[in-house]
């Protein structure tokens, strides 16, 4: 029997975690984690599997023999837009641990939004006792771009706390209790989004799809005012001057961005200090490194096996 | 056929939602709402029905016949507690709204500890892009004191995003997916709880509940570290010296609390801005006025038709 392929792991998560992560994983693999400054200058060649969230930019011209490229979370982009990326099947991660942590930032972060959190971080600030008008969960239609695992999580939580929910992706779907929309429906969705929550893909169609024009087609009007934007993402589907402008005019009356255009986010960028806006690091569903292996060595179990590869990306979609 | 009966409303709430929610509400009958300065001194004499939130402590006095007292919220402390309250049926508010304004304010607290809001917020303000090890839901165990309409809401909704849910009350309750304590068994479900939510009414065995004997006892040994405390129900079931002793100590290493000892809180209170507590001002799930006065109404139709009045509260019990 031929030794067993070792496994690149390229991963710019917590390098504790990472570590952690790897002990007792791929038993009878070798793994070479570029983390460690022993393997660097390493010869890569011969090597069949990488599992990569934001590589170097020579990770596939070090690695030239990669059979599957695995991405370390949800999104691909980070692996597409990456030089030399061989035509090999790409994997990408879905997990129940990294769907319910993404349920959990858009939760809260629509439950911050309606009930009026920084006004009453305010008033405790100054030591004011004062309760304001408080509309309820049903008095708010959240509208939710990107219905894959993420969104149809997500929906169904935000409608058990109360919340109306409406959702939009590329391909109609059918949910419990949820009104779709698709594609060109695009207008009809958003004139019934107070709260809008991108859960989409970075893909050619969907960079800047956050913008004034989308803005300003939200339906104005509902008991606490403006419309809030809550993205939870990619930052490239996002034109964040656009962001900024609509928050400073009032078409939008507040934001929840974790992820921006560029990362990590400007020192100077105005958003860090913005009075309804909540900015987060790129947290809001960090992959469970050790979950991230175990999906992997099954995959690559399967794919040794010959049985087919699971949540593989098609590159033509870009998702 | 002999005229209605009218009704006093004694609401401390927000003048104008009260003022708006009359708005064609007890048609046929006449309204007097006691903010409105014109019924200053007015003879209440005869008058059957009462509908009070934090009355004046006279009331009782001048309005000598009531046949029925409806709060005008779920709890009932502030009414048993008035002086000369008559020995007639004491209706608490139960409704939809009010419960499911409770669940968001308890999902939000839950997830505003978990997810280290706090700790982002003072990074956001140092501009600084850094992330954080995040347990998940299911690494945190909440355990809800207090399991009547809402306690057994918000812990549904609670184990819908993920966390593990245990609970208790005074008589056993049997809830799904739910393993739940009763009277005695006290010891046992705080040294299962990461995160302790009080929803208990205010009763003579409630009085100072959650103090130093009970956060000594909770788990310790969360992913997130030291335990929090959680309180929407009464400040009376809290001992204040005791949670901040516990929160300068680490017994404790967060609180949310809506309910004080003495309401409003004090000017100089610590708790205003301490570190890792969220202050709300007695609004966790303000009465929707207009639910309120239906209820109050539907309530009044089926006493004058002789049906027997629904949510009645035991006064010996207190609830
Ligand atoms: N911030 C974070 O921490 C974090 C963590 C994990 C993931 N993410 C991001 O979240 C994204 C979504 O994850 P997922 O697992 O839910 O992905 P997914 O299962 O692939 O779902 C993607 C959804 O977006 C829709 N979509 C894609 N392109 C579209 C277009 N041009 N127009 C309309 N709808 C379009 C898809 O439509 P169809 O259903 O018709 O295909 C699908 O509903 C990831 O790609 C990643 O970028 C962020
Ligand atoms: N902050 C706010 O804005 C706000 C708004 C509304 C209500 N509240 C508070 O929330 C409280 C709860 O409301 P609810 O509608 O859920 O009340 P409920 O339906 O009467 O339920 C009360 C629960 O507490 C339990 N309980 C009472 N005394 C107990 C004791 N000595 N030991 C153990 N458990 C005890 C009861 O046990 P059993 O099931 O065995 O009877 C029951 O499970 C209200 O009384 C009110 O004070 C606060």
């Amino acid at each position: 029997m031929p030794s067993k392929s070792p496994v690149i792991i390229d991963l710019k998560f917590i390098p504790q975690e990472v570590e952690d992560g790897l002990k007792g994983a791929f038993s009878g693999r070798e793994v070479i984690n570029l983390a460690d400054p022993a393997h660097k200058g390493r010869d890569l060649s011969g090597i069949a599997y990488a599992v990569v969230w934001k590589s170097a930019p020579d990770l596939f011209s070090r690695a030239p023999d990669l059979k599957v490229v695995f991405s370390g979370g949800a999104g691909v982009d980070h692996v597409l837009t990456l030089p030399g990326l061989p035509d090999v099947p790409l994997v990408r991660f879905v997990d129940r641990s990294l769907t319910t942590r993404m349920s959990e930032w858009v939760v809260m972060n629509c439950l911050l939004h309606l009930r009026q959190h920084r006004a009453y971080e305010a008033r405790a600030k100054a030591h004011v006792w004062e309760d304001l008008s408080q509309p309820e969960a049903a008095e708010i239609t959240v509208g939710v771009m990107g219905l894959g695992v993420l969104g149809q999580d997500a929906i169904r939580k935000l409608g058990v706390i109360g919340f109306q929910t409406i959702g939009w992706s590329r391909s109609k779907k059918e949910i419990d209790g949820v009104e779709t929309f698709a594609g060109a429906e695009l207008g009809a969705f958003l004139a019934r989004t107070d709260f809008l929550v991108g859960l989409l893909p970075l893909t050619d169609e969907t960079r800047g799809i956050f913008n004034a024009a989308v803005f300003s087609k939200l339906r104005r009007g509902s008991p606490l005012g403006a419309p809030v934007f809550i993205n939870g993402g990619r930052g490239g589907s996002q034109v964040e001057a656009d962001i900024l402008a609509a928050l400073q005019s009032g078409v939008l009356g507040g934001a929840s961005l974790d992820v921006f255009e560029q990362e990590p986010l400007a020192k100077d960028s105005p958003f860090w200090d913005m009075d309804n806006v909540y900015v987060t690091p790129h947290v809001a569903a960090s992959s469970d490194v050790k979950a991230l292996f175990s999906h992997v060595e099954q995959q690559i179990n399967r794919f040794e096996s010959g049985l087919s590869l699971q949540h593989l990306v098609d590159r033509k979609a870009g998702y």
